[in-house]
C-alpha cells in the first residue's frame, strides 16, 4: 500500500481526495494536515467521511511526518507547495500538487498572474504538467506532478485534437465557460453564501482569470504557436460542474473537413482513454452526468452557416477537474491501474 | 379603467401578468380564460395571487367577453394568436402577443422554423415589434404588438447600439446565452423536473432555436445588412432570469472608440430608457439583482488583448422577457406613463 | 412624507427594508448607515435597488445625522439597539427596532439567553411588542417598536387563536419550523455556503434557540399560563421563507369543536387582517406563495386518530418575518394605511 | 456472477439499482426491461451509467428472459409485482420489490391505503419486509423480499430501540418528515417541477399519506401494540434525502434512563450494523452526508424540560430508502458480505 499524505485537507479537493482515496485498492490515507485543524477528527470534520476514516485525524503539517508517505498531495492556495515541495522531495517524497505553483513554466506569466515572487523556481523544470491525455509518459517518470486547473482541463480537452492537428486558427479563440460554486473554494466568502450565488447567474473575472494563461500556454503548445483566447468564466448556481462552450475557427485545412470526419478524429484521439467520452455530434453533454465522476464529455456541433465549429465540454470540476485528476496521476506515477479508485459513476440525480 | 383580458393565463406567463397588473393603477383583469381550468378562481390556481385577485376565476375563451375588455394579452403558445387576433381586432380590441406568432415579419422564415402553416398572415404588416427601445413610436399607435421573446430581448438590448452604429462587423457574431428554467414553460416534461433540471447546466438547441430567425430579424434591420449569428442557448439551474454573453468583432469605425467611447455611445442611446441601465465598463450585471423586476442591466468588456467587445446583458426572462415588457407595450399603446405598474424592485435574495 | 433612518443597512432586513420604503407613498429613507460601508452608494453595494436609489448613500452612524429622521429602523445584530435607542428617543424620534433587544420583557430572561448584560432595562416597560394582530393598538401609540423574530411570527400567529381561547392544552406543545438561508443573515459564514446550505437538510440548535423564549413568552402571555415548547429549527435549502409545523393537544373546550368550528374560530380572530390569510381546512400553504410578501398563511389538519391538531403556517422571514413587519408597525405608529407599501404579491417562481 | 433483472428501469430507483450493482463484484445486470423504451441503450437513456453499461439495452419484460435471472427487482409502480412475482418464483427466481406490493401483511389495510384490491394475496406470508437491521435472518431465507419505503425505513430506524425496549409510549407518537423531490418519482409532474418545487417548502398528504400503514406496522409490531401515528411529510427543495423529526414520549421505564443511556441502548442494538451510524447525542445529522450512500445517520436529543426525546435520522431516500436497501437485501439472499457494492460515500458538497 502507498502511503499518502494531504496537506490542507480542510477544503473541497481535499475532501474529494479521501472519498476517492477510501476506495483505492492500493493507496492508504496515513497523514493529513490542517494547521487549524490539528487533533479534530475528519469524521467530525466530513461526517460523510465517517465509514471510511472512522479514526483518522488532522495533524500540524511536518517535514518529519510528511517523509514517510510516498506521496503527498497538495490541497492548499497557492504559495504553500512552493515552500514546502523541495524540502519533501529531497527525502524521496513525489509531490502531487492541486494548486497552482508549478503549471506555468514561465516564471514572469506566473509572477504577473499571481501577484506574487515565484518561490521555487528551480523546480518548474521537474515538474511535469499533469494532464494525462497529452503528458503520460512524463507522469508516470516525474516526482513533481502540477495538477492542471478546473477551467483548463475542460478548455484543453475540448480543443486540444484540433489545435494538435493543426486544424484550428489560433486568434479569435473563445471560451465561455461556467463553473459550479464549489470551484470558488471552501473559505467562507460573501459571494460563495447560498442566498448570493444561489438563483443567480453572472460572469466574472473577464479578462483576469488565472486560468487565463494556463489554458493559453497549454493549446500553444500543442498548436505549435501563441494561441489568442478570450476566456470569460461564469458563476451557475449549482455546486459541482464545469461546462465550457468553446468556439474555434477552423483554418483552411480544418475547413476540408466535415463534422462527421471531425468526430472521427476527436475519437482516434481519446481512442485509448478511460476519462474522456466523446459523444455523438449535435449532442449535449450535462454537468450531472458526470458529478462526482472523473469522467469529462465532449460534443461537437457545427450549426448551418457557422463560421465557428462548436466544442462542448463537460467534467466535475473537483474530480476531472481537481482530486480525481490528481489521483489518476497517482495512478500513473505508481504504475497502478490508470482507473484504479475512479471507477465512481456519476450521482444523477 | 382600462379592462384587460387575458387568454392562456395557466402559465408562467400568465401569473406574471396578473402579479404586475395587480399594481397597475390604470387596468383592470376582468377576462382570464383557461379552457382546462374554466370556472375555477385563480387564486386557488396561484395562491401567491390572493390577496389581488380574491374572486377572479377563469372563464372559457369567447370572443364576446374577450371583445368587452380595451386590450386583449395572448399567454398561449404559438398559433392561437393566428386564429384568434383578427376576430378580435375587428370588434376594436387591441392586442398585445407574448407568443411567436407575429413576431417574424417574412411568413417563409415563421413558417420553416414554426414547422407549420402561418394562419394569419394578412396581419403581419400591422403588427409592431414590440421592443419599446427600438418602435416606441409605432408601438404607441400600434393595435396589434408582437411582444419580444426573451433571449431576442437580452440579444437586441445588447447590441443594437453597436449595429444601429454601424460599428459591428456582421459576421461572426456569437451569442452564448443563458435562462433559467421557467424559460421552458409551466408545462410538465421531463427535462424541467426538478431533479433534471436542478443541480445540472447544459447547451440546448444549438443552431435550432426558435429565437435565432427573431435576433436576426432584429440586429439585420438596426445594421443595415443580414448578421451572421451563432446562438448557442444553455439551460441554468435557477427559476429566474437570462444572460447573455455577446462577442462582437468591432468593424474599422468601431475599432476607433475605445472603451470609454463605446460606453458613451450606450448612455447616449439608452439615456432615455427606464428600464435599461448601463453599468460602469468591466462590471458584472447579475440575474438576481433583476428578478421580479422589468430592468435590462447591460455591461461592456474590453479585455486586453481581445479581438472582440464582450456585451453582457441581463434581464429576468418573465418580465422584461415578456409580461413586463408587454405591459410596458400597453403603457405605451393607452399612453400611460411607461413605468406604470412596473416599479417592482429586484427581489433579492 | 416620514423621514426614515435605518441604520444598519447591509444586511438582509437592511435590504428588505429598501425595497419595500421604496413603493411607499409617504415614506423616505434619508439616512442609512453603516460604518464599513460609510461613504458607498447602496445601488453599488445592492444592485437590485439602482431603479430605486440612484444616489442614496451609507453613512456613519451619528446621532445628529439619525435624530433627523421621523422614524429610525435598528436592522442591527443585538445590543446596537440597547445602547442607541435611548438616545435617539430622547430627540423624539421613534424607534423600530428588528433585534432581538427589546423583545423579552423579563431581562433575566433575556440575559440568560443572549449571554450578556441588558443595557437599557429602563426602555423595557416602553417597548410594545410589534406584533399588530395583538397589539395593534398599544403599537399605534408607541415610541419604541420591538419587532417579533421570524420564527416567533410564524408560531404565533399559527396558535394565538387557539391560546387566546383557551382551547389548547399549554404542556407539549411541539414547533418543528423549517428556515430559509436567509434567516442566517448576510454574514460570511461557512455554514451559509451554498456548497455547505444547498442540497441538504438539517436541524440546529435544538433546545437552545434564542427564539425559544420569545414564543413562550407570547403564548404564555395569550395562554394566561405558562406554556411548555418543544421548539426545533431546520434549515432548508431555499433563500426566502419559514414554515411552522405545529402540533398542539387540544384541551377538554378544544376538543368539543371540530375542524370546521375550529376554522370558524380562526377566520374570526383573524377577520380584519389584512396579512394572515386562513386557507380552508386540509390545504396546504406553501412558502413560494407568499416569497416577497407581508403575507402569512395558515392551514389546519385534524388527520383521523390523531389526538392532535396540526397547524401549518408559512411566512416569508424577511417580510413579514422581519422587515414588512417593521414597515406594518410604522405604518400604525403614523397612522397611515397599515398596508401601505406591502401590496407586493408573493414572486411565483 | 449472480444474474440480475429489473423491471421499470426508466425511475430512479431503477437508476440507483444500475449505479450501486455497477460496483459490486458478484452481481452483474443482464437483463433489463422497460415497456416504453425496449431497445434504446440504458447509457443513452442515463448517460452517467455510460462507462459501466457502454452496451446494456432496456428490452420487453418477457418472463423467459427474466426467468434466466437469479434475482430479480421491481423498480415499479405498484400493482406490477402483484401480476408478475408469482410466474417468476415459479421458475426459482429471487423478487426484491421495490413497490409497495408486499410491505404490508394485513391485505384489507393494503386495499384501503392503495385503493385496489390485492392481486397477489398468496404471496404475502412468503414476503419478508427488507429491513435488515430487523430481519436479517429470514432475509437471508426469503425468495421474496419486500424493500421497505423510504420514510418508514427513516422512522422505523429512528424509533425501532425505544419500542422493541418498551421504552415508549405508544400513543402520541409524531413524525414529522422531510424529503428531497426525487421521492416523488421521475413521472413529469408539474409539482415536482423546478420552478414548482425550488424554492418552496410546503407539507402534503397530512393523514392520507401511503406510509402511514407501513410505519405504524413496524413499530406496533416491535412496541407488541398497535402504535398511534401522527405522520406529517414535507417536501424540501433538494434531490435527494429523507430527514425525519421524531418525537417521542417515553414511558416510565424510558424516562428512568437519561440521555446517555439511552444513547448506550441506541448504540448497543445498532452494534452490529454496518448502515447505521448513532452520532453523539445533541449533535445533528444532514442528509448531504449520506448522499448517495447506504447509511443512516441518527442522533438523540432531549432539551431541557422537554417532555419528549426528539430523535433525528437522516438517509438518501433512493440509497437506504430504496435501492441501496435492496442490494443490501441482496446481498444477504445471496450470502454475499452485506456491504457489497454499497462503500460510496455520501458525495458532499
Amino acid at each position: 500500500m502507498v502511503k499518502v499524505g494531504i496537506i490542507g485537507g480542510t477544503g473541497y479537493t481535499g475532501i474529494e481526495l479521501l472519498r476517492l482515496l477510501a476506495n483505492h485498492s492500493q493507496a492508504e490515507v496515513t497523514v493529513l494536515t490542517s494547521r487549524s485543524e490539528a487533533g479534530k477528527k475528519v469524521s467530525d470534520y466530513f461526517p460523510n467521511l465517517s465509514p471510511a476514516y472512522p479514526s483518522l485525524a488532522f495533524s500540524e503539517p511536518s517535514v518529519e511526518n510528511l517523509a514517510q508517505c510516498d506521496v503527498v498531495f497538495f490541497a492548499t492556495p497557492h504559495g504553500v507547495a512552493h515552500s514546502l515541495a523541495g524540502e519533501l522531495m529531497a527525502t524521496g517524497v513525489k509531490i502531487i500538487d492541486l494548486s497552482a505553483d508549478f503549471r506555468i513554466k514561465d516564471i514572469a506569466v506566473w509572477e504577473e498572474w499571481y501577484g506574487q515572487k515565484h518561490a521555487a523556481p528551480e523546480l518548474i523544470d521537474q515538474a511535469v504538467y499533469g494532464l494525462p491525455e497529452v503528458n503520460r509518459e512524463a507522469i508516470k517518470k516525474a516526482q513533481l506532478v502540477a495538477v492542471p486547473g478546473c477551467y483548463p482541463t475542460a478548455v484543453q480537452l475540448g480543443l486540444l485534437p484540433l489545435f494538435t492537428n493543426k486544424l484550428a486558427v489560433t486568434s479569435g479563440l473563445i471560451a465561455d465557460c461556467k463553473s459550479g460554486v464549489s470551484g470558488a473554494g471552501r473559505a467562507a466568502k460573501l459571494g460563495s453564501l447560498y442566498c448570493e450565488a444561489g438563483e443567480n447567474f453572472k460572469a466574472y473575472s473577464v479578462g483576469v482569470h488565472r486560468h487565463q494563461p494556463e489554458i493559453v500556454q497549454g493549446l500553444s503548445l500543442a498548436a505549435g504557436e501563441e494561441v489568442n483566447l478570450t476566456f470569460v468564466p461564469h458563476l451557475v448556481p449549482m455546486q459541482r460542474g464545469i461546462f465550457a462552450s468553446l468556439y474555434v475557427e477552423l483554418n483552411a485545412a480544418g475547413k476540408k473537413l466535415n463534422l462527421d470526419e471531425l468526430h472521427a478524429l476527436y475519437a482516434d484521439f481519446y481512442d485509448k482513454e478511460s476519462f474522456v467520452e466523446l459523444l455523438e455530434n449535435n449532442s449535449y453533454p450535462e454537468t450531472r452526468s458526470i458529478k462526482g465522476s472523473n469522467m469529462c464529455k465532449i460534443a461537437l456541433h457545427l450549426p448551418a452557416g457557422s463560421p465557428r465549429l462548436i466544442v462542448l465540454a463537460a467534467i466535475d470540476n473537483l474530480v476531472k477537474g481537481a482530486s480525481g485528476q490528481a489521483v489518476q496521476n497517482m495512478n500513473l506515477m505508481f504504475g497502478f491501474n490508470e482507473s484504479e479508485g475512479l471507477s465512481q459513476i456519476g450521482l444523477a440525480p
